[in-house]
């Protein structure tokens, strides 16, 4: 065995990586020649055995309404899906519990903010910043607003890599700017952006930052209170956890002032016939029963990524990213875009290779189950920056091993040789 | 045996009740001295293992990301979503499939309409309107969309026995009325109310109607073409589902015409920096990453139901509340609120004792391991109509047991014994 302390580590990390497989039931349902690639992570992840089985037995032991009732399962059902809170919050770092709200998705997290806050601080001529980036969920939202209150939607562009270009965001901390919403991690360049930068010159100018963390949580760490944002939205079925459920932190001064979006039972404290008032927090911004089971699974992912730890997560991720990023750029005619450096990435790559539509690719890829994406990604505003209509994507979890990007790369000779014959 | 035709139908009754009660791995986790008697169906139903495994089985085999991946597994994750939207729209009539709008929740599908629907179409002056019955989640936002419009709110109020008092809202089908929203069946009084009737004269005057099925659907027959309503809400997790998912459906019209809440991915069609349009229905009104494992739950709860036989239910919860309610109306010092004939109720029975505390009945309730609720149940306005502050309630489902009426006629002796001894 080498000494070389690279090549240890190399095998341990691949070893974490085979062993973290074998927690992921949907992926063991193929072997051989049949074996699923899924490189597909950053539009959602696979499961663990844990987090199904933490679902399970939530329906076969704790489930009743939560909030409410004066029996014993009651009790268990609502004391479980407050500690799922506390679980969640704890791990972005939230100072109470009370500041992280269960919602549907991190799409919804976004529009309560643009629908419930920002729409009451917003007057004709403000400002309001994100970049040129981002998630359809964290701009189309944002577009309505403006569009409401007379605001002006203002972009941060791009460097020539998918860097932000902060430098030439002159009137980012302007008097006028009311707000900036920008994404962690771009789910289609992989950048990680500069946050805690932005957060800490808009506090200087008491500009309340969101920040859409959807492909960040559970990947590389995230600390409300070291980034200093006043929102982050993200979502549990991107780090492991069940589909239907995200989150939406916020400062107490910045949730005690949202209005809901979603009124109904839960949130109101009384109810006349023509007014009502609401619940303390976090209630006020959870209307209808609430999610119970997802809750639950949405901890047990928490717990799932604490278990392997996030710098293992971190360190395999970072670790294969490196490989298939100087893999690709090996590729003639092919087009990586956002930074090469794999440490100022997560493990996201999008490519394009010349003469060859995106959607062949994953077509051919999907034909030797390799699960990759062609698309604009829900980012048409950055597909126009790139000047392309769609790009390849893979991205990476802990799951992935070594020989599945032998796999894509397979996949892109396959595709050369049919489309672009020497 | 008896031949007296209606024991035997007890007897059969009472036989499947305890074959669909092993269905339920959370009831019978309690045995003998321990049994749990859960009547607190009206806030959330149990799961029977066939939804848990179908669950389980989504995150075990199909999960991916649904509408937007070339690659086998997400064809099927895609197949799957598409199919139980199916089945759930066609267990409520729906005509078409894509009138069926997965959404977070009842309450969330409620809101959907007031906010993206009757907010654009309601002008000061206007009249909407509600009954004296509503659950907070059908009352709060017609507040809002009221105040924030200048329409007026009016109520249709109810009758001695807790009917709606038709005759009295003499108002309702005038020129200025735009909207009706009303319970199919109260989640306090148990009242079926008389939907058809309302519909019918309200399509006369071209009034759109929308009715909260959350306590109908899967406990009677709900169909939206017979019933002819505008929008339906309801959600999973009372009919034996998962948390976190509801419906709405609604007339193609009037989906068509409704503005989305939500912005994001996956509802839009073209995304410029500053203006973007919609997709075609259903993903106009569904964004963010689907929510797959919800969707083929609420699916296989449906077909739980249809494995079951809706009009079995029916019989089963009928026959139980009929005997409950014998029981109770003959108990010194209660009061029955809603109809006493059972033929106009679903398994819904609220009450008050004669100097006991709801909550004390609910609190000795469930030191005997009997699940039932007191409080105002989401419903302040019934509750200052009836003059109470709160009521006790117990509700019924297929898996609850005969066995079951008398432990709460012994909690109610054990309650009368304590507070009002003779």
């Amino acid at each position: 065995m080498s000494t070389n302390p690279y090549i240890k580590q190399t095998f341990n990390i691949q070893k974490q990586s085979q062993l973290i497989r074998k927690d992921f039931p949907l992926l063991n349902l193929y072997s051989g020649d049949n074996q699923l690639h899924y490189l597909d992570n950053a539009a959602t992840s696979q499961k663990p055995q844990q987090v199904i089985d933490a679902i399970s037995d939530c329906y076969q032991r704790v489930n009743a309404p939560v909030h409410r009732g004066l029996y014993a399962l009651a009790d268990e059902s609502t004391t479980t899906y407050e500690k799922s809170r506390k679980k969640v919050a704890q791990f972005i770092g939230a100072p109470q519990s009370e500041q992280l709200i269960f919602t549907l998705s991190a799409t919804e997290s976004i529009n309560m903010v643009a629908q419930g806050w920002l729409k009451h601080h917003l007057n004709a001529g403000d400002k309001v910043w994100v970049t040129g980036m981002e998630h359809h969920a964290n701009l189309v939202p944002w577009q309505r607003v403006c569009k409401e209150t007379g605001a002006e939607l203002c972009f941060i562009e791009l460097t020539e890599d998918g860097s932000l270009d902060l430098d030439n965001a002159t009137e980012l901390y302007s008097e006028k700017t009311r707000f900036i919403a920008m994404s962690h991690v771009s789910n289609v360049l992989g950048v990680i952006n500069p946050v805690k930068e932005v957060t800490q010159r808009a506090a200087q100018a008491g500009i309340p930052v969101l920040i859409d963390a959807t492909q960040s949580v559970g990947h590389i760490p995230v600390d409300v209170v070291e980034l200093d944002c006043d929102f982050l939205a993200f979502s549990a079925h991107k780090m492991y956890g069940p589909t239907g459920i995200g989150a939406l932190y916020g400062k107490a001064d910045k949730l005690a002032t949202m209005e809901p979006m979603l009124l109904g039972g839960g949130m109101v404290d009384e109810v006349g016939d023509y007014e009502s008032s609401w619940a303390s927090l976090p209630s006020k911004l959870e209307a209808g029963s609430p999610n119970l089971a997802g809750a639950i699974g949405f901890a047990s992912a928490v717990d799932y990524i604490e278990s392997i730890g996030l710098q293992t997560i971190e360190s395999i991720v970072s670790e294969l990213t490196e490989k298939a990023l100087f893999a690709l750029s090996n590729i003639n005619g092919i087009k990586i875009y956002g930074p090469l450096d794999s440490e100022r990435r997560e493990g996201i790559i999008s490519f394009n290779l010349d003469g060859i539509h995106p959607h062949d690719i994953a077509q051919i890829a999907g034909e030797s189950n390799v699960a990759i994406r062609s698309g604009h990604h829900c980012c048409q505003p950055l597909m126009r920056r790139l000047g392309e209509v769609a790009t390849v994507r893979a991205s990476f979890a802990p799951y992935n091993i070594e020989e599945e990007i032998n796999a894509l790369l397979e996949v892109i000779e396959t595709a050369q040789s049919i489309f672009m014959p020497r």
